[in-house]
């Protein structure tokens, strides 16, 4: 799994109780799943269809720094199914799992649209071409 | 199901396709988990420890109303679960759903801690005696 | 009055005093008063256009739980008027009360427009017919 | 009347009718209210006490650039009366007035505290001393 | 200069060390310089285009009062360059300085137009004309 | 160069002009150099000092995806001097460049502290041992 983005645990993303909020927390995976979405499909228009379960392992508390991590699951016809990880940089300590996202492909009307990928590709190599 | 808190769908809550982005929605529900909790259990600190999986079944679009609903499923020992299900407001179609929720009740170590409820309890009821 | 929509007071709406940002309240109320009146007048576009006097009775800190109540005070033609309470939802101290706040209903080009309401009502018997 | 702050009018702050949003015009005036008194009675704990009636004389759209004013209607004991207008920065339109905002002067403990003002100061005068 | 927007540092402006965070005041910058532009061109579509090195001199903490300086340097033909001061409005300590902001005036395709201007402009007087 | 974090260009991150507001953007970079510097550095407690001039090279629009490269120039006794370009992820046209950002390292008190640090290191390395 790759981990990409990276967030600074600020005061604004707590909750009362003085750790990480979960809401931002889920907030922060849902855009990281688009957007490595968008970039693996190549279309700007996807959505979230569903996540499967969500284990909060571990909490984070003001100043952590966390990393997320996705890797593709598997590639459908119109959609892709992605894998999540969050973890505490420093210790690697998992916060949060997400064992299934599907993120489906759609076309300009919303509707479902095949997207023809069936593996990962790098930008790089897509500009190198 | 109790229907309580209301959102409006406003343009700082949109995904850039323009429509109501997931993450925003899992924030929401996150928070009125804990709210919904709090008030249960008559205890501030209480956090997310699961939730099942998640189905994004409707989108919704700027200007739309949303409602938020949450219902005890179990009362566990220092655990409860709820269930929940959002909808527009208008229409009355179900935007998203998840079956469970579990939230945990805690100590000021932040430790599992017994709440000592096996029913749900409306306030106006404890102020009244 | 019925009280549906619930806040939980978190660092981010803080001043810093420690306490509930008095600005945030009020944004709050105004959000609330534009759905209550959208669902109410069947129509999109509403504007607020007056609030009479405002108290702030009593403070809220974090991790409060506030509600907030509107009620119909009168149809106008092309107005509605609501009457609002805010309450800590714990002990049901009144946290703040507008008693009118004054919402247009508008036309597509922003006019007003009659709304032909003259009685509260529920979504549930609008979807029973 | 002096106007300092000034706001430009982001999509962030839209309604979703594509006008300033209410609220957001609501929180600003609660906080500009807050930081004037502040800086005329030198004391960092003041709170918002009372708001006279709320005139929406102008809708603010996207790109707008509004400027806040405030002036002291009255030095209480421990409160000062605010005048508030908010005007549209090019055209000197007016968009809101609030005839009376008042601010309370607290000690530590957060009760009513004397001030000792009787009028307006600037900061520069102040500092040449 | 003239130091016209302020802002009250809360607890949403703040770092995990509990002091302003500095992008949070960059922002602020960017928006003022933004602002100040469209008033002194009389355009709505401008862009910062170049910032000179900026130096963090002071920190602020929460409940301090900033304010947000700005001056012209030079009017350029479709650019304009401004000077920024950021201070404690208390203690007039300078918080931040930045010695030239390039804003480029542009037409509504988005490439830089001639603005006309060569000298500062206040707006009562354009509308005393 | 290493380019970790992510920022999908939603609504909310948009000027008025409907394209990437150069203020988020450098508060986006703001936050990557820190926890960039806190990772590196080991500390918590670190503060931006100081950063080169700013040349905001081509505009970003809603949708965009935006990655966030950082690269140690120099390690100085109790500071670091970071490099830092953000690109469109899928064009890899560059967005923006700042040559010098200098982090500072402080102790409890605030106070310039040496780190110790000569080279950059990964965290994967340091947990292996």
């Amino acid at each position: 799994m790759r981990f990409h983005t990276r967030k600074w645990v600020k005061p604004e993303d707590l909750n009362p109780n003085g750790t990480l909020f979960g809401g931002q927390l889920l907030a922060w995976i849902d855009e990281e799943a688009a957007l490595y979405t968008i970039i693996q499909l190549e279309n700007n228009k996807v959505v979230t269809k569903y996540m499967s379960e969500i284990n909060f392992m571990a909490k984070a508390v003001e100043g952590d720094i966390v990393e997320i991590g996705m890797e593709v699951q598997k590639f459908g016809r119109s959609s892709i199914t992605l894998n999540c990880e969050v973890r505490n940089m420093r210790t690697r300590e998992t916060i949060i799992t997400v064992e299934n996202i599907i993120m489906v492909n759609l076309d300009q009307d919303g509707n479902p649209k095949p997207h023809g990928k069936t593996k990962i590709e790098f930008v790089k190599d897509r500009l190198n071409n």
